[in-house]
């Protein structure tokens, strides 16, 4: 987030004082100055989002509301394929409920994979921006659907024709990207 | 935990039904069968413990009830000289309050050592039993003494003469050690 402040504690500092008056679910990692027109979110170039699932065959307490349990085993190749399929220049209206405030609903995904961490499969995806619900539209429906599905998925179909919206818990905004000024 | 029973699902779906019936806070991983004199806390041969440390210098409200946060400098030869000496058998009444049920404080612990996971540093310790906060009492003294100081709490000194009970919250039981049958 981006904030305009005339006083307060000195820039090495802001940090900690801020994690001090925060309550313990969200913390500030750093803080840094930015140019006057800086905006945090309109200044965005691009957004990497990761969304979490434990694979294990069993519950785990430790996941509750953090990942989605997926007790079945994944069939890795064709999530692969899917996400290969995401990349690049796309019309995602299918993955965004039919009740919107978006114009335009084509985004542009700069890379799509899904990643091993042991008991946890990760899907990764940066994009220039994102339409409401769709990364967990578009993990419900590489869950349910055949990757060859997603081709007509991919190009303007209803909402009704992809797949269910993943539950959010599993879903973590992992980077922003900005111009380097 | 062991339990006798002479009804409900057979033992193949035992754990999927007790966890369909728990709160999400916990989770039955596996079910196996025991002989007839089988008790899980009496049967014990061995326990072993990890106590986890969050050692970035921001908080992670992450980790919130899951380790203890410290953001000071960890000086890991002195961390690893002190569990060292911990390990072998001990009179441990110096990390167990002194209002006690406990009558026997001597313990052998076979193992002991830190562990490096990225941004924690875990405490591993493997004993016979454990004293009521030992283990928590071991971390609390080893981030604030010296390792020389522990030759003499390792010797029956008083409980004053320890350091503080790291909170509850970093501590995990890891594994339980039993006799093959």
């Amino acid at each position: 987030m981006s904030v305009e402040v005339g006083a307060g504690p000195p820039l090495e500092r802001a940090a900690e004082a801020l994690n001090a008056a925060l309550p313990q679910d969200v913390a500030v990692v750093s803080a840094v100055e930015a140019p006057p027109a800086f905006h945090a979110r309109h200044s965005a170039r691009s957004r990497s989002y990761r969304y979490r699932i434990w694979r294990r065959q069993t519950r785990s307490p430790f996941e509750v509301h953090r990942s989605l349990w997926h007790p079945r085993p994944l069939e890795r190749q064709k999530l692969d394929a899917a996400a290969a399929m995401i990349v690049g220049e796309h019309d995602f209206r299918a993955f965004t409920p039919t009740d919107t405030q978006h114009h335009v609903f084509v985004r542009v995904v700069d890379d799509a994979r899904w990643r091993d961490h042991g008991d946890w499969v990760d899907f990764e995806i940066t994009a220039d921006s994102f339409l409401r619900h769709m990364v967990r539209t578009l993990v419900g429906t590489m869950l349910e659907k055949e990757p060859d599905e997603l081709i007509d998925l991919l190009a303007g179909a209803p909402r009704s024709a992809a797949g269910a919206t993943a539950p959010a818990a599993g879903l973590y905004l992992a980077s922003v990207g900005y111009d380097r000024a």
